[in-house]
């Protein structure tokens, strides 16, 4: 059973054009048969703990003997059993603010923990080679400058320290209904080009 | 009355870098007189709630009707009106798993809102030509490729968007305790320099 994660992060409303491309994206993956699992969980529904503790970020045999808050505990191995057991990872990734909504970052900090889901001592990478696409959304249009202000940290996370095979369909100037200056042609063309990228990925990657 | 605000966003406890810079840089900043006032906002000890509404991205004029929850609505104005208030600020902006504490991010999405603290629609940029202190630390030595991961998405909101004089005060290797093979000593030549800078910046910065 090919099993897909997907990450809601952003604010949930018909507005959020992250949230209408991994639809595209979960329907394309549902049309290859009823095997193709998915699995939701919605960070803006159901939002995380803040870090709290620092042992938070070790396995246990390199907390010094700290202990963690067992209802933490069992939500970090919760999330992270949740991220291991799956084929391939669907991230909602907006950029609020010029950086990934708080949500999102919530979650990374529960799931992104050296010598369990990153090489450390010892030389674990449990999702090494899986795919995970990264649905992005900005305001304005894309500049050099901030172009890989969430794109670059979940690269960072994803790609390098867990090993996933990292894609990312991205949309711009996603405020210009509000902001015509900002190209609402462009904007149209580009969102059209996303759905039919986050398509044809749901239809190529591997299922397993 | 020059008034520092300090918004501290790293785990509470003792061996949070940005903390104890966060304190020298206080220490000095009250060593200029009485008058220079410290107002603290500790995003750790009380989390501010994720945006829920695209609607507290916008005045009151932008939002296209939409009603704001109105706790919501005062939360967020309460943050403006200390933030807008303040002569200097001063942040603590730990990089946890590559990118800035979600803590941090909640605040940021509450207080950046184009035509009132930012220029839009109107040019008012209140805060502009008043100093921001960034305290960073990251647990591995600096990278090329994740240096900036933190203090970019920083610098374009309160550099760029915000108008203020940004000054940055990091320090790198914080995890040498654990891993000697970061280096120990330029870990603690680092902190010396981040402490003297911290110091040098609280008495040089103007105070109103």
């Amino acid at each position: 059973m090919p099993k897909l994660l997907v990450i809601e992060s952003a604010i949930e409303d018909d507005a959020s054009k992250t949230r209408a491309l991994a639809g595209v994206f979960v329907d394309a993956w549902r049309s290859r048969g009823p095997e193709f699992e998915v699995v939701t969980r919605d960070l803006a529904a159901e939002p995380l703990p803040h870090l709290t503790q620092r042992a938070q970020h070790w396995p246990e045999r390199l907390r010094g003997g700290a202990k963690l808050d067992p209802s933490v505990d069992e939500l970090q191995q919760q999330l992270i059993n949740e991220l291991v057991s799956a084929d391939a990872l669907l991230i909602g990734a907006p950029m609020y603010n010029y950086s990934m909504a708080a949500t999102l970052k919530t979650w990374i900090d529960l799931i992104h923990v050296p010598g369990v889901t990153t090489p450390f001592d010892i030389s674990t990478q449990p999702l090494a080679g899986r795919p995970a696409v990264i649905i992005t959304a900005q305001g304005a249009p894309t500049e050099e400058r901030t172009s890989e202000f969430v794109t670059g940290p979940l690269r960072e996370i994803f790609g390098e320290a867990l090993g996933m095979e990292v894609s990312v369909v991205g949309v711009a100037r996603t405020l210009a209904d509000m902001v015509p200056e900002l190209g609402v042609e462009e904007a149209n063309a580009e969102f059209a080009w996303a759905e039919a990228e986050a398509r044809r990925l749901a239809t190529a990657l591997p299922g397993s």
